[in-house]
C-alpha cells in the first residue's frame, strides 16, 4: 500500500463502517483480473459503500489523497474497463452492495435502482409488477446497473427500445470532488443545460461514480413470435429487415449469423440442433411482439420466400422454441472459442452500409491474412455486429495473441473507419482499445473527449487509464 | 467596431465571400432583437456563412482576435438565446443560408439536414418521400434545425417519439478552435467515449456551432384521429392519458387546458368556437395515429365517461376539425397576451406529480400575489405546462414586468424545485434563465455545466452569457 493509500484509508476508518473496507487478498482476487483473464491488475483494497453518502466519502478521501478509484459492478467488461492497473495504484470501488431497488412505478413506468442492483432481478422486479424491462443481454445473472449505465450497454433487444442511452430517465452520481449530482427526477422535458445524464451514460466511470439510476419501464408483450430462416446474405436480410420495419414497429430482434457460426454451435453446445432441414449460406433471428404475433410474421415470410429474399424459415412453435432459437444464438461465442483462436471486434457501421461491410471486410481479412476465416454475426438491425477473424488451424494461441491480433485489429479498425463506423460498439473502450481510439479518432473528438474528461476529474483519479488519456496528466501534489 | 472586430474582419475579407459578411446596419438590426422585442442586442457585423469550411474559418478567426460569436438561425428564440448582447461586443453568426437537405433516405430512415434548413421544409420534404419527420411547433415556419438542435426542442408531438435529443442521430459542428467534428454517421450504436452529439444537443450554441444533423425519420401515419374531451381536472385527466397510453403505442398528443385559456381563445381570435356545448373546468385535446383510428378512441372515451373521467367528449369528424382543435390549442398564447401582462413560465415536473402541481402551484401563487390570476395549459402527457401568472386588471404592464415578474418568476421556480422539476423544461436557458439556473441549480450541478463549457470553449466566445457563465473569466491575450 502507498503511503497515501494508507493514509486515505485511515481517513476512511474513522467515517464508515468496516464492512466496507475489504483488505483481504483473497477477498479482492477475483475482482482485480476481468471474466475473460485478459487483464490482470492488482489492488490493494477493494472498497464496498452500502449508500450513496458513504460513496461521496470514499471520492472525498480519494480526492483528498490522490488515489484512483476504479468503479466495478458485476466485472463482465468486454474491454477491462473495471480492471484495476496492475501497479496497485488505484483501488477497486465495488457498487456491489448498493442492490437496491428504491422504487418501482408502474402506472408511471419508471424504476429507480441503486447501481449494485443485477439487471436478472431488475427484469423480476418489473414483470412482477406487470412491466418490462425491455434490455437484455448474455450477462444478465451478473452485470449490474451501474455497469450498464457506464457502458451504455446494448444487447439483442436493441432494435425496438434502444440500448442503455434511450432507456436511462435519470442519474444519480458522485463527481469527482466527492460532490452528490441529484439528477434521478424522470422528467421528460429538462433543459436546464448540458444533459448530465447522457454525459455520465457510457462514460465507464472516468466522469463521475454512477450510483443509481432511474430506467424506463415499458408495457409487457402479450404476444410473443420469432422466427427462423434461412438467406443467400446479408443484403436479402437487409431488405427482409426494411419489410418487417414498415409492417410492425414491434419488431425487436433482427439478428444474422453465418453458416459457420451456426455449425460451431451444433458442434459443440451439446443438444443444440439446427431449426431448418437444409443448408443455408446465412440465418437469421427474427422476434416480434406485435399483437398480430406468428400470423403476421408467417406473412412476411411468405412474402419474401417467394420474392427470393429468403430461401426457407421456421416459426416457433412454443416459447420453448424460441428459447431453442435463442440458445443458437446466444452459444456462438462459446462455440467459436473452441473451435480455436481468434481476433474478435464489436464494431458498427450504419445499418445500410452493414450488408456490404460483412462481405467485403472479410474477403479483404481472408487475403491480407492467409489461412485465417473471417465472418461477422450478431445486430443486423443495429448496424452492429461481431466481427472474428480465427486463425489458421493449428495456430498457437499464446503467438497468435500477441502477434497476430494486434495487426487483425488495425487492419479491422481502419476498414471500420473507412465504412464510417465505429471501433466500439457496445462493448466500450476500456483499457482494449485505447490506443485504437487515440490512433484512429479525429482531433476534433479527441479533444473534446480529454477537454470534458479534464473538467470533470482534474485529479485524475476516476478509473485512469480507460476509454481517454488526458493530454497531461494532472499537477501533482 | 472595436480593434479585435476590425482584424477579425480584415482576416475574413481575405478568406471568404463578401455575401458573407453583413455590415449594413439596417440589415442586421431585425437579428439583434428578439423576436418577442424583450432583449434588444447590438452587433456591428452578421456573418452568413454558406459552408461548413466558411463556419470553420469564421471560428478560427473569431479565436484569434477573440471576439465572441452568437450562433443564429430563426431567431425564435423564448429566452433571448440568440440575441447578442446590447454592448456590441458580439458578431452574429446566422446559419440560414446553410439550406441544404443534404440527403435523404427514406428506407433508412435518415435526413441529413444543414443547419439553417426551416423546419417546414424538412416536414414537406420527408412527406414528399413517404416519410415523416415527427417534431413540430408553432414557429416551424421560422425555426431552423441548427436552432432546434441546439435548444433541444419540444413541441406539441413529444408524447410518442420525444423531443429533439432523441430525433437526433448524428452532428456536424464546429468547436471553439475551428476545427471541424464530423459526427454525421447514423451509427445505432457507438461507444468511443463520451456522447458528443447528446453533448451538442441543447447546448444552445455555447460548446460548438452545430452545423448539421442527421434526423430520424418515421412512417408516415395511415390514420390520424383526434378528440376535444372536458374534465373536472388534471387528476382525472392524467388517469385517462394512463389507459390510452396502456391502450396504444401511437398516443401523440395529450394536451390540457383550463375553462379560461379556452374563454380567451374564443373570445380573442376570431372565428373560433368552443368544441362542446357545455362548459368544462378544464379541456383535454388527444390525438392518435393508431390504425385503429377514431373507432379505439371512441372505445377509450365511452369507457371514460361512464367512470367520471370525463364529463363529455367529441370526436373530430374531418382532418379540418382536427385543424380546429389545434388552432384553439395553438392560439392560446396570443390570446392570453390579449388578456393584459403576464408571467410566463416553461416548466416540467414529473409527469405523476403534475395534476397536483398545477391545482397547488395556481392556488400558492394567486394567495401571494393578490389579484393575480394563475393557470397551467399545455403538456400533460410530457409533464411540461406553461405556467401563466396573469397580473391583476388594470396593472400597468411596464410596472408589472419591471416590479412583478422577477418575483413572481422566483416564487413560481422555487414550486417547481421543490416539486422535484425543472425550471426550464422546453425553452431552455439563454439569457432569461441564466440568473435562476445559477441561483437554484445544485453545486454538483453548476460545477459540471462551468467545467464543460470551460473545456470546450475555454476563451468564451460561443455565446457569451447564455445558459451558463464561466466561475472565472478567461484570462485575456
Amino acid at each position: 500500500m502507498t503511503p497515501a493509500q494508507s493514509a486515505m484509508l485511515a481517513d476512511l476508518a474513522r467515517t464508515i463502517d468496516a464492512k466496507a473496507i475489504v483488505t483481504d487478498a483473497d477477498a479482492i482476487v477475483p475482482w482485480a483480473t476481468d471474466w475473460r483473464d485478459r487483464y490482470r491488475g492488482r489492488a490493494p483494497v477493494l472498497l464496498q459503500p452500502s449508500s450513496t453518502t458513504q460513496v461521496a466519502t470514499i471520492v472525498t478521501a480519494a480526492a483528498r489523497h490522490r488515489v484512483p478509484l476504479v468503479a466495478q459492478g458485476g466485472n463482465s467488461s468486454m474491454v477491462g474497463g473495471a480492471t484495476p492497473p496492475a501497479d496497485g495504484s488505484a483501488l477497486i470501488l465495488s457498487l456491489r452492495r448498493m442492490d437496491r431497488i428504491r422504487s418501482l412505478d408502474a402506472d408511471a413506468g419508471f424504476a429507480v435502482a441503486e447501481a449494485g442492483v443485477i439487471l436478472a432481478n431488475l427484469h423480476e422486479a418489473a414483470i412482477a409488477a406487470g412491466r418490462r424491462f425491455p434490455l437484455t443481454l448474455g450477462a444478465r445473472g451478473s452485470a449490474t446497473i451501474g455497469g450498464l449505465v457506464s457502458t451504455n450497454a446494448g444487447g439483442t433487444q436493441v432494435l425496438r427500445f434502444g440500448s442503455m442511452r434511450g432507456l436511462v430517465a435519470g442519474i444519480e452520481a458522485v463527481f469527482a470532488d466527492g460532490s452528490i449530482h441529484d439528477g434521478l427526477a424522470p422528467l421528460k422535458k429538462d433543459n436546464r443545460g448540458y444533459d448530465l445524464t447522457q454525459l455520465l451514460v457510457g462514460a465507464e466511470g472516468t466522469l463521475g461514480i454512477v450510483t443509481a439510476a432511474t430506467l424506463r419501464l415499458v408495457t409487457l408483450p402479450t404476444v410473443r413470435a420469432a422466427a427462423w430462416a434461412g438467406t443467400d446474405g446479408p443484403e436479402s436480410a437487409l431488405r427482409l429487415l426494411r419489410r418487417c420495419q414498415a409492417a410492425t414497429d414491434a419488431l425487436e430482434s433482427f439478428e444474422i449469423l453465418p453458416r459457420e457460426s451456426l455449425d460451431a454451435v451444433l458442434a459443440h453446445v451439446p443438444g443444440t440442433r439446427s431449426p431448418l432441414a437444409a443448408a443455408h449460406r446465412w440465418h437469421l433471428l427474427i422476434e416480434t411482439t406485435d399483437p398480430r404475433g406468428a400470423e403476421q410474421l408467417e406473412e412476411l415470410l411468405s412474402t419474401a420466400l417467394a420474392d427470393g429474399l429468403i430461401a426457407d424459415a421456421t416459426i416457433a412453435a412454443s416459447d420453448a422454441q424460441i428459447a431453442d432459437f435463442w440458445r443458437i444464438r446466444d452459444s456462438i461465442s462459446d462455440a467459436e472459442r473452441a473451435m480455436g483462436p481468434a481476433s474478435q471486434h464489436d464494431i458498427s457501421v450504419p445499418v445500410e452500409a452493414m450488408p456490404g461491410f460483412m462481405i467485403a471486410a472479410a474477403a479483404a481479412c481472408e487475403a491480407r491474412f492467409p489461412g485465417t476465416h473471417a465472418s461477422g454475426f450478431g445486430h443486423l438491425g443495429d448496424g452492429n455486429i461481431h466481427f472474428h477473424v480465427r486463425a489458421a488451424a493449428g495456430t498457437d494461441a499464446g503467438r497468435w495473441y500477441r502477434d497476430a491480433v494486434p495487426d487483425v485489429t488495425r487492419f479491422v479498425d481502419d476498414l471500420v473507419v473507412a465504412a464510417g463506423g465505429s471501433i466500439a460498439a457496445e462493448h466500450g473502450i476500456g483499457q482494449m482499445k485505447i490506443d485504437e481510439l487515440e490512433r484512429l479518432a479525429s482531433p476534433a473528438r479527441l479533444h473534446a473527449l480529454r477537454g470534458v474528461k479534464a473538467a470533470m476529474d482534474p485529479l485524475a483519479i476516476l478509473n485512469p487509464g480507460k476509454l481517454v488519456r488526458l493530454a497531461s496528466p494532472p499537477a501533482t501534489q
